[in-house]
């Protein structure tokens, strides 16, 4: 062998070792787990059997691996560089040249640092989803309904499911029948699918304003211009807003969260859900109604839905379970109206069905009943949660701060003086664990900078330093702009 | 009360029953359910309690509702016209004049009629399901991990998923980083946020064809212009066909099933998936690779995949569980490479997360080891199905009837003499009870017309029939063209 040969090895040896190493690293295999075999690895890297030798004693010298007689090669436990569980996403570091798609990813992916408080992201409080009533559930439906619970739940999705969400809506004041409901990945698909059926990349929408930051990230995303129609944090959309972008602008939907809305927590009254439709339908452009509070109520009724006086089967109805039963289960609907046809081959192109044990689980609780009982408790409990988070902020914000009265759902709308930058806030509570959702991602313009969404989900006694923190800094800021 | 009045009330009553006869008629109230008290239905219908008194007393009359003491309304049971569990959505007659479109929303959902043998969509065989064990484990996972499988598995997903998926992969000779993957809703999915990521409406992406129908849709309603490769059953994608389309045409995507393609069931050697990996790469055109059926090889080993190949992070690799575990769960992932941040991004906006409890299920069947006893037992299984479905074919369908040799997966492909047109023996079949895949929702060109794509996962002795009834007929529509 002549020295450049034996180089060659050598390189080849470490190659080897180095990629094996990596793997380990990026913990496709952790602390204690077998490796393949030499041969086994020999045939996936395909190299020779004592390539693989030689590369498995170099990760052994390097303590990497270690050898079990009988048994093979396997990761050694408690290395110090490697963690145990590895992060596989570490969160970035905050930078103040975040994009509000980054911000928007952040605000979602911060949801599962058990560290940080969650007034970013609206999620249910963990404590408020009946966890282990739904796992019992979920164990006794796919046990009855094995060969449903395997199988596509081919759009429309689970009869049973649609059967007792068209009865529900009954309460609504609105009469679907379970054959125009298809089931959804959340309403956050229920609004995409629509979107995607009824516009074209370069059509505009029309939307009330401010919104839920995902639907701004959806419609940018799908090519869409967006017309922000203001909104009032008491009596919400603009009718007569809304009335002028028809005329001076050509538009082909209009998006707008109707009860207990998101940020604002409030809802549309029954005339102007009336005269939401009938507006509309002068100009025929189609509603896309999201009701995914609806059940959320801080009275005794839930509210209606503007599908009630749809005429024309131009409301698409949206909504879900996931801000009343699981996130995670990803379980939502839609009553697309006269674009049934349309939105079901929408949702087979996307991605064929939603989850079926999922589907079975919520039918389930609906069925028997348990909802409602968990609808009165949980909604008490969102009710107090937003009275005394409101309490708080009213005590520990700035002079001159505002927080909506929202009548149902979980999010409060808090607006602070001028001079206060929510982004800057966001990013200094951000560093002290707090998340919170800055007002900027709810609009295109730039209209709500000194605006917060705070999630009151998670507002308990435990966490009102963070209220309190949050007011100090804001008030810091406050002042701080005041002497410049 | 004047005469006009009580014609008014009168029509008021009739119009309140037959809303609730309606929604009786449509399935949201069922024989033996109990409908709303007279109270409730007076708020949500907004008529008097006493109108809805006389209304539910006409329903009685029609013995359509009757009172039970102390306890309220209830639907009749066994009503003549309404079926007990009413069929919300009947399949539409075969018609000539059906779209391609309406063609594969049919395929899709005839899965669902139970009386049809299921040669059509290419869908497990349900006793290959291991469907108690998954119930099992679907009960356990959700119990041990309550939080989890309630809250959001935001993307990139479960971490415990991606892990084992990137540790199989290591056996297509591909190492990835768990933190490349990203859970989608299946394949299908996987192939959509694809897509949506690399192309702009207009642009022009490359398929090996035939292709799975659902890809032409997808493709379709994307608004992307497609270009056909042309394949060869044996030996896959012509490499020859690529190069000039690539040359000629400005292409922005190529999408390829490189294993066990459907509906060929053939897999592109090692050495031409990497000379399509370099191929792409020249013209910088970015792959996307379908793994789906990559682990229900024949064989003894699996094949490798053309991602193993890629230098600049430019094949997103797709792949599911649809076909090896359950369709019904949902569980696909990607590994996007470099459009790792565009992906993820496109799957926050069109679902926010794929449900939870199924990615845990899956992740614990694919950690015990669970996954591999079940793939040995199904590859065996299928293997032997497509060889005794092919012989059937060979003695049953007219002379000059060609079948592919698959190595794997479940699609049988089917070229019959140029006579015969697939359309019209699908329809035939379709009226007796047999749902086929016509070969022209295969392309969106006319190539395929004399071919079939049977689903060979429901072959048994017992549909033996249905392959001589198929075969029969095609016969009939070969020498019956003869004569003409």
């Amino acid at each position: 062998m002549n020295t450049e040969m034996r180089i060659k090895t050598d390189t080849l040896y470490r190659e080897v070792a180095d990629k094996v190493a990596g793997l380990i690293a990026q913990g496709t295999f952790r602390a204690g787990d077998k490796v393949p075999s030499i041969r086994q690895m020999s045939r996936q890297m395909k190299v020779s059997i004592n390539t693989i030798k030689v590369a498995y004693g170099l990760l052994e010298d390097a303590c990497i691996i270690e050898a079990k007689p009988q048994s093979g090669y396997y990761v050694r436990p408690k290395l110090p560089a490697i963690p145990e569980e590895p992060d596989l996403n570490p969160p970035k570091p905050v930078s103040l040249q975040l994009t509000s798609t980054e911000l928007v990813i952040r605000l979602m992916q911060d949801i599962l640092d058990p560290e940080k408080v969650q007034f970013g992201a609206a999620i249910p409080a963990p404590d408020l989803i009946p966890e282990q009533k739904l796992s019992r559930i979920l164990s006794s439906v796919n046990r009855r309904h094995g060969k449903e619970s395997v199988a596509y739940a081919i759009p429309p999705g689970n009869k049973k499911l649609r059967v007792q969400i068209a009865r529900r809506m009954l309460r609504a004041g609105c009469s679907i029948n379970p054959g125009e409901i298809i089931i959804t990945n959340g309403a956050a698909e229920a609004v995409f699918l629509a979107l995607r059926t009824i516009c074209r990349p370069g059509d505009t929408v029309a939307v009330g304003s401010p919104i839920y930051f995902n639907f701004i990230q959806m419609l940018k995303e799908l090519g869409l211009n967006i017309v922000e129609i203001a909104s009032s944090p008491s009596t919400g959309l603009h009718l007569k807003s809304l009335k002028l972008a028809l005329q001076q602008t050509d538009i082909q939907a209009c998006l707008v969260i109707s009860n207990f809305n998101n940020p604002f927590g409030i809802s549309i009254s029954d005339d102007k859900k009336e005269q939401l439709v009938k507006l509309l339908a002068r100009y025929r452009v189609p509603l896309i109604e999201d009701d995914i509070n609806g059940n959320l109520s801080f009275g005794d009724d839930r509210p209606t839905v503007a599908r009630s006086w749809d005429k024309y089967g131009d409301v698409l109805l949206c909504s879900s379970f996931s801000k009343t039963i699981a996130p995670g289960y990803r379980v939502g609907w839609i009553a697309p109206g006269r674009h049934y046809e349309g939105v079901l081959h929408q949702k087979l192109i996307t991605n064929i069905a939603s989850a079926s044990p999922t589907q079975l689980a919520v039918a389930d609780f609906l069925e028997s009943g348990g909802y409602d009982h968990h609808l009165r408790h949980i909604r008490r409990e969102y009710a107090a949660k937003i009275g005394s988070m409101s309490e708080a902020i009213g005590h520990y914000f700035p002079k001159g701060t505002r927080v909506t009265r929202p009548q149902g759902g979980f999010a409060l709308w808090v607006e602070m003086p001028r001079a206060v930058d929510g982004m800057q806030l966001y990013k200094e509570a951000w560093k002290n664990g707090i998340t919170i959702a800055p007002g900027t991602v709810f609009s295109t313009t730039d209209d709500f900078r000194n605006c917060l969404r705070l999630n009151g989900a998670f507002w308990s006694e435990k966490n009102k330093w963070a209220i309190e923190a949050l007011g100090q800094k804001a008030t810091e800021l406050a002042t701080k702009s005041q002497h410049l």
